[in-house]
């Protein structure tokens, strides 16, 4: 499991960005590859189709013991928090199985069993699927299509200097359990979207630095933080306390990945009304502004001692 | 590449219609699961939205020494031959990549070069994907939405007794290299939807007995079909001829599966007016009537020396 929270490697971004460059895209490619989803035009009135494809594999993203259910609620809900990201709403979804050599019936059942469960909650479709063999382990491929309305979607770009920093949840440790079990953020998302138009929005899959990473460099940008005011998960901190071999709960927090939160951007002047309706509409679920979008490129965590610079693939240089 | 041809075993198929008895599908599902692609109504006027995902794994459906321009051709041309089957028009496919431990970023960007080739010639365009780890084996997982005219979609579900069988192309013998530079029958399949409304309509993926059953069992009917007319593929009897443990080429045509060519149903007395205008109009596409629909279940075959009956899974009992 400690491949599940990892970076993708330098080869991998290298060929994300070649692979990027050669897609054909028509006219009614809203936004192509590179944000949460891709944003269509499908010819749906006043409506945007939003496109997603995600995949879980046996000992990258779950141990082979892993409760089956859990396994298939992870599945569907990391690309549901990719269509909460933009605030829409997830419709239809269609499963890739890759099975094993000798698989188990009943286990692959308790794979769809998690995955019919979310897919209820959140009124989706699972509208087909297809088997293929994976010798060597369990392989769960997800696409979902889901719509928003064309004024309400967020994209990763149009953050603005002076705009706060927001996240939902909390952050790090989430290999203790968090990432079987998240609530996909789509309510929320909807919410904001609707009240208060953040002006940029991304899920936290593969840590805060990284994930925030990507909404300032498509605004040029960059942002202050604070440390006092990132929520870092008890499970992080615990580790830490359990282990010198363990990150450190900040740098847990900016790194771990797998959050499944939102982390979105918005104008100065609304955080009070926002924190106290946002509340009031989602008890359960925290919401804090963590700090700043800044003119400086970068990504910088305000502490007591003084300021710590933060790469935005996850890699940290003290200074 | 023996199990490239494999049919579904009786755990896969068990597990299939479990899986389906429990997928959650709201009222814009038409048709879920089941059918070549899921048919939903997106809120388009006058048009459905054709929902199909499929995968290609190295050792099961390509080996690790095929051309992987070729490869990324067949990953996109199954989901491709799949819309085809419902006379649809392929819009935008989503790619997730499974990538294997020290994969080759050159040998990767060639599958996207034979994806992004076909892509353009069928104007389907590529919006997004993601790379995970699959440390054993490339895993190709291609997700299409495509779309159709309401009144001119064709599912699998409506032959009627009477009926004539037809299919495009040749078949049998695909493994000696049609597996991976075919062509998906897109343009021959909205032709016949738009002048002849072919009464059902199916892709050949798993060969020919089974892929027809499906048709049968949707109209609980059975079919006729002569042995004379069915287009065996050279390939298929040279492979015969070659080796005396390979399949004859009658049931290699009938059960060997990756054809990717059109199986469909019509009614009587258009053959004439069909193959004609079909032969104007798609010079290179060979098309035939094999046989008809007839009202006792099963699938035979007339032959010279009697009637040998198939087994609708692709085993065959010779009588």
């Amino acid at each position: 499991m400690s491949k599940a929270t990892r970076n993708p490697g330098p080869d991998e971004l290298e060929l994300i960005s070649r692979l990027k460059a050669k897609l054909p895209v028509g006219d009614s490619v809203v936004v192509g590859a590179g944000d949460d989803c891709a944003v269509i035009d499908a010819g749906v009135p006043g409506r945007w189709q939003l496109h997603k494809t995600d995949a879980v594999v046996e000992g990258i993203h779950f141990t082979k013991d892993a409760d089956p259910q859990q396994v298939g609620h992870k599945a569907l809900g990391r690309a549901l928090s990719d269509i909460a990201a933009m605030a829409g709403t997830p419709r239809w979804a269609t499963i890739t199985l890759g099975l094993p050599e000798g698989f188990d019936v009943e286990t692959v059942e308790s794979v769809y069993d998690g995955m019919s469960a979310l897919a209820k909650r959140h009124g989706v479709s699972l509208v087909g699927g297809e088997t293929v063999s994976n010798p060597d382990r369990l392989f769960i491929g997800v696409s979902l299509v889901g719509e928003v309305d064309q004024d309400k979607c967020i994209l990763r770009r149009g953050a603005t200097v002076g705009d706060g920093v927001w996240v939902t949840g909390e952050l790090g440790g989430s290999i203790a359990g968090h990432h079987l079990e998240f609530t996909p953020r789509l309510a929320e998302a909807r919410w904001l979207a609707a009240h208060y138009q953040p002006s940029a929005m991304i899920d936290l899959s593969d840590g805060l630095a990284g994930d925030l990473g990507h909404l300032l460099n498509e605004a040029n940008t960059g942002a202050e933080l604070l440390e006092s005011a990132l929520p870092i998960r008890r499970e992080a901190r615990l580790r830490a306390v359990e282990s010198e071999a363990a990150k450190p709960p900040l740098l847990a927090a900016l790194t771990d990945g797998e959050d499944y939160e939102l982390c979105f951007t918005l104008g100065q002047g609304q955080a009070v009304a926002l924190l106290d309706q946002f509340r009031q509409e989602f008890p359960g679920t925290p919401l804090g502004c963590i700090g700043k979008i800044v003119e400086p490129l970068g990504l910088k965590i305000r502490q007591k001692t003084g300021i710590m610079e933060i790469a935005t693939r996850g890699h940290v240089h003290f200074q």
